[in-house]
């Protein structure tokens, strides 16, 4: 599968708003590539948890990673960890003339599956250097790699992308049309994630300048990261 | 309760990073405050779902809403819904001399309890004008109202903040002392959520101006909406 869209599951057949649903490959895999932060979702003791995680996508598997003293990474050693992944962006505030139909325009993926932790050694370097990389395109060629006791310090999760699909709004507000008339100001104010300017740290040694891979950093699109 | 800490509680101590963690009344509502998404999970079939959510919080409850026919606002009116709601910004990337090292500058809330509908109707009206309010301060006074039909195709949940946690990282990246003299770049990238210029509607009212509560918006700071 290098195209296509993913399966509809159970799981990911919405129940309302259904025409902004897709299952659509390239854009879950834009949405993830764009994103810094997912929220993941498990369950302990049969209450839900959600944490935000760093995560990196390579081909058809999310990579995921946290200390291994964690009690979600210790859960996903024993069997696999139940999870849903999720990663939204917002990208504008939609003013209607109605209060019923403000809403916001968002690109969003929802993942299920279960996440298993990452063993072979290799295939945890490489997960590692993609998660650093899913931040900053780049940087995983430009620092110390991690030794044998921050590997082990560190627990990898591997889950498929498989049960997967994506919701997106985009556009002006969708008022009735007796509103229309209404004398409210209606449209939508755009928001986007913007880089500022670097901060070298204070003990950095200072004939080291700020790299290209930060300078120029923007937010991975689809189409700069395809490759991978 | 009007400052002060939210209780520690089994759910929200943390198993590493505790440096990170907090109790903090005002600080959790500072980041409840500045962000305009939340992600809601909730377990259903024994599988956690993790969904993005607007939200408002007034005082010590944060409300939620969406249709009344969705999954989880059905669940939520038998007896209540078991919910972790997680709100993160992300204000920095984080670039170590070590992979191991790297990290982001976050803020973030995590709040487990029991979502429950708000029945009374002068209640959920006041909420749903606070949902609009959380994001657009201002903008409810100047919209359409909901309609008896819309009041009735929109469920309005609310959860107490009692079992809350604030997770903060700021500053420079934390690397290890031998690191120091490695000749890779080191420090923070900000990163920050910035309106655009607001599109009005293409069936907007020619006559009508952007209001202040659109050109001049900026996401409320704890500051800012300290009086509800």
């Amino acid at each position: 599968m290098t195209h296509g869209s993913y399966q509809v599951m159970a799981q990911t057949t919405p129940t309302r708003h259904k025409d902004r649903v897709s299952y659509d490959r390239l854009a879950a895999h834009a949405v993830l590539d764009e994103a810094v932060v997912c929220h993941v979702g498990f369950v302990i003791d049969g209450q839900p948890v959600v944490l935000p995680q760093l995560y990196a996508r390579v081909g058809d598997q999310l990579y995921l990673h946290g200390s291994s003293g964690a009690r979600a990474l210790r859960a996903a050693r024993n069997g696999g960890l139940a999870v849903c992944v999720t990663v939204t962006l917002v990208d504008g505030l939609v003013l209607a003339r109605s209060a019923f139909h403000h809403s916001i325009n968002y690109r969003s993926v929802v993942i299920h599956g279960a996440a298993e932790e990452v063993t072979d050694e290799s295939a945890k370097q490489a997960a590692l250097a993609s998660l650093v990389d899913a931040v900053v395109p780049g940087r995983s060629a430009a620092v110390r790699g991690p030794s044998r006791k921050e590997l082990e310090a560190t627990t990898v999760l591997r889950l498929p992308l498989e049960n997967v699909s994506v919701k997106i709004r985009t556009g002006p507000p969708a008022d009735d049309e007796p509103d229309l008339e209404l004398p409210y100001w209606a449209g939508v104010l755009p928001l986007s994630s913007v880089p500022g300017t670097p901060e070298p740290a204070p003990d950095l040694l200072a004939s080291i300048p700020a790299p290209a891979h930060i300078t120029g950093w923007v937010r991975a699109t689809h189409e700069a990261r395809s490759l991978s």
